[in-house]
């Protein structure tokens, strides 16, 4: 059944159940705001052939993905998710399944934390694209900016860089796998398909910095998300916080899989440049960041620190590969 | 130049100016929020060769059209806006004189209601989209619902209707604007290009329903706006609503020149169903309608009243046409 059969009111219907009825089907969605905290607003357009294709992710991974990324964006800021809206450009020859399976994957992430499908706009296309954007409320102390790094901060990475892109590769080029186990292969896999949200890492960094009898009692927190390559994100927080870094390259963490997929230069490229680890990068002074690191699972890591310099310095404390300066060049470009 | 001669970095440096740089360039934006009043969230996708065209759109004009179809939704909700998102799909070859213009138009509007653009995502596209989430604010009190009319309201709109359809008529084939005089035809197309979302109604509307001593104090009013027609915007409200209505044909105000284009039967049909004049249908009891009219500018006016049917009839005083049930069938469907 293709969506020019069933037409815009027969597929809003089917898609409705999706939605809390109480909130959709006037003109805007009308949401409860809390005192004390900002809205956070965030939006990204995925386009079919570009940001996610048939070849590589079903409808219901497309939709996780989308909504993962918001989130992303979301838990970067410190915000708890309140609700996302939905645009959809859509062929007429795109079956009805393919609808209701990226809302069923978009409200699956959603549904993990609390996160309701609050609007959105279903217009006819050439090309399938999904706009989402997401909002979420932040208490003011509590805010995450970019511009926030202090010279000295420790850098912490909430888990591991490169599965995802490794995944991306796998499913494009299967051969490159022989060498992995199933589980491997699946592992690395999920990790593009199904990345998750940091927004659990919040209350944690809350409980450690805010919590009365804290030692680290309002200490600050620059930071982003990975969505872009850690890398990117390095740089970012960097030019917004006017400072420099120096990342040691055998504390950011990989995939154990990924030493039989690559060489150990190519490995680390992987994970500076690859992309879409959906992982926060917190610049944080250096006794809260052990904290932090301890109480998050084995995959989180201090990777460096915040230094006055205005270079991306990578090191290696092993003495195996040369100090080199990072570029921000091999990171993605939409155009 | 082309977007890929500037690359997504240069292009995203010439936009910055369009949006205020104290919020933009995180994650995420962050918003205050006003105790009291609820967050209205509202979104609309628009596609090139759907939605608009070169051959009767220019960039300017699309953006101010996204812009003011979003403000349209947020006054059909009695909500002030706050900010917009702009999620942009466009292709490499695209011009960036095209993107500052389509910014252009969206600050112009946007500007005349003191709203900045707070966040946007740039990608590739095979095919120009334009992805607008529009935010706002509304005291609880305030909030108008399309479920809330009565039998017995009054059933005002703000203005004229048939007028944004001719335009795009006359842009389409110019030649059946032949009997029409220059500024005839000019304000045809302007109602087409540069539709005016009508946030201006609201402070009227409560001013004559809130203000302390007045007889209509915490009177209800349902509504939205006619971005789909005249006759769509009556039949949602009277579905929400479990009512029905009668609409009075000489009753809609129509543009003088249309007559010089339309028979007397096409000019109605075109107000009911041409859509795109975003003016405000409001349901509300008959002294404070009356009021509402009388402030308002000439081309307001009670077309009709609600009733315990479950349909809507269109009469004529005159006695020129018969009385007949309308249809939802001749409104706009995107499939």
């Amino acid at each position: 059944m293709k969506i020019a059969d069933i037409g815009e009111q027969g597929l809003l219907e089917k898609l409705q159940r999706f939605c809390p009825s109480e909130i959709v089907g006037d003109d805007a969605a009308v949401l409860e705001t809390v005192p004390n905290t900002s809205l956070v607003v965030t939006t990204d357009v995925l386009i079919d052939g570009v940001h996610f294709s048939d070849r590589t992710t079903s409808a219901e991974d497309a939709g996780w993905r989308a909504a993962a990324a918001n989130l992303s964006d979301l838990a970067a800021m410190g915000a708890s998710p309140v609700g996302i809206t939905v645009g959809l450009g859509l062929r007429g020859d795109v079956s009805v399944t393919w609808v209701e399976d990226l809302y069923r994957g978009l409200t699956q992430c959603l549904q993990t934390h609390n996160t309701p499908i609050v609007g959105g706009d279903i217009v006819r296309s050439p090309v399938i694209s999904i706009a989402i954007t997401a909002f979420g409320r932040v208490r003011k102390s509590q805010t995450i900016y970019r511009n926030r790094a202090r010279v000295g901060d420790a850098i912490v990475v909430t888990g591991i860089h490169g599965a995802a892109s490794a995944g991306l590769e796998l499913l494009l080029d299967p051969q490159k796998g022989e060498n992995l186990t199933e589980s491997e292969r699946a592992a690395l896999i999920e990790a593009h398909q199904r990345p998750q949200p940091r927004l659990d890492v919040l209350p944690i960094l809350w409980d450690i910095l805010n919590s009365q009898d804290s030692e680290f009692a309002s200490a600050r927190v620059a930071g982003m998300d990975s969505s872009d390559g850690l890398a990117d994100a390095i740089f970012q927080i960097c030019r917004a916080s006017n400072v420099g870094a120096v990342i040691e390259r055998n504390r950011i963490i990989l995939h154990p899989a990924m030493k039989k997929l690559l060489g150990k230069a190519a490995q680390i490229e992987s994970a500076l440049y690859g992309g879409e680890d959906f992982q926060l990068v917190l610049c944080l002074p250096k006794e809260p960041a052990v904290k932090l690191v301890q109480i998050l699972d084995t995959n989180a890591a201090i990777i460096g620190t915040i230094t006055a310099d205005s270079t991306v310095l990578l090191t290696d404390e092993t003495g195996e590969f040369k100090e080199k300066l990072l570029s921000l060049k091999q990171s993605f470009q939409h155009f």
